[in-house]
């Protein structure tokens, strides 16, 4: 395994209050699409950390209880036209019938020759095209959503076992905060709620999250219009790119006195 | 939002180093699976927290570009045949194409009437049959793994964007310790190095995660015959359901000199 291909370098703006923002070096840890196809049928499309790919097909199928041991697979190879590779081939011996109905996970559709991060953030912007609010927040107002997420965590207080997604407007007042045990749910509920209450776009809001941010909650932020995404922990390499280029602000971090700005500083007053 | 709904109550056993085990009353996030329909036709089953359910499903179908604005929906009403509440109908106003071949995620096969945690459960048992292992281990042995995996976790010390998985023998031993983006991934690329290696079943070894410990994460380990899972998180209700039905011992909120036992105590020697 190299930890030089599970990690991407980034140019990240760190604050403090008291100190000048500074440019330094942040590692990320990488997010890639990865397809899985057994006897060339595509079998999932998981987003993960390049690396032991061939152990992720493995278990993977192990665990949905297609394969029992290791004869009954004959070789694992990567598709040799994806260059970023990101789709595996399986092959399985011969006798070994899989039920791919028992799958609890499908992929109809796949988009293996360009399957790659660029691909997968091309394949997001063919529906929700960029973000361009011209919004400015005072960092003041980011520095208080971890103690807003925190007090409106009634279920999180009690069990530990939640993940919380907020949306806040540009004044810093909370719109609705939601929590669940899939982070992405908490999203889509928090979302859900706009949709249904009429007050989408919310394109002068910011969502905050509790855990880390991922390529997913980016994506499921611009379909929303949210130009300003923070997240209490670390951001992905997939994240942060698709927040450059889909015009979107994201901060990691967001701890204390201090924040790191991944992309779109622009929106930040950090006085 | 009923906080209810949202934690169930469980008995567990709590201890610490330099006292005696005592069973106390816990309160679990709540994990069930949700069936989203649309037109009837079901489009996605996640693990979901119970509560704002119409919400979730409103946010999931303008994320993934289904539909744009609060008229495309006429109605969201659970499938009165479900009792458990975890389906949903989504009705689209007329005019309302869906295409759902771009959807992300896919479910060909449903069991709607069934569609609960015991349902769940049962679905797993008819691959992968309970655990039996009459393995006891030393309190010790367990107090031991959260170092092991901050030890081995390189790419985390130096992101903080990695969930862990690690394989330990029933002397403690690292077997192999896996990082991912996706806490599910780190699972799968664990067991699979074990299935690749030939090492397989795991029925005398414990599985560590570095967060939390959900339905999925139990039941993969299932597939590989582990009888004990270790969190440094809290586990789900379901997770802890799970666990008990499939003979598995469960440990949670495993950190510094204490821990919380969910289910199967006789595996572990509590001196």
């Amino acid at each position: 395994m190299s930890a030089r291909q599970q990690m991407k370098s980034s140019v990240v703006l760190r604050w403090q209050a008291g100190s000048k923002p500074r440019r330094v070096r942040d590692e990320l840890a990488t997010e890639e699409p990865l397809e899985i196809q057994v006897e060339t049928r595509p079998v999932v499309v998981t987003m993960r950390t390049p690396g032991n790919d061939a152990e992720l097909a493995a278990g993977f199928l192990l665990t949905e209880g297609l394969i029992h041991q290791r004869d009954d697979i004959i070789k694992i190879t990567p598709y040799p036209r994806n260059e970023a590779g990101n789709v595996l081939g399986v092959f399985l011996a011969p006798g070994i019938r899989v039920d791919f109905a028992q799958l609890t996970r499908h992929v109809f559709a796949s988009s293996s020759c360009g399957l790659c991060g660029k691909a997968s953030i091309a394949a997001v912007h063919r529906h929700f095209p960029k973000v361009k609010a011209r919004l400015v927040v005072p960092v003041a107002t980011l520095l208080g959503l971890p103690e807003q997420l925190r007090d409106g965590q009634d279920t999180f207080g009690r069990t530990g076992g939640l993940h919380a997604a907020a949306i806040i407007d540009s004044r810093g007042k909370l719109v609705v905060l939601r929590e669940d045990i899939g982070r992405h749910n908490a999203v889509d509920k928090a979302l859900g709620y706009g949709l249904l209450e009429g007050l989408l776009p919310f394109d002068r809001h910011l969502l905050m999250v509790s855990g880390r941010a991922s390529f997913e909650i980016l994506q499921k932020a611009l379909a929303a219009r949210i130009p300003i995404v923070a997240a209490v922990s670390a951001p992905s390499s997939l994240a942060v790119q698709f927040a450059a280029q889909s015009g979107q602000t994201l901060v990691g971090f967001l701890r204390g006195d201090r924040l790191n700005v991944y992309s779109g500083p622009q929106r930040i007053r950090l006085v």
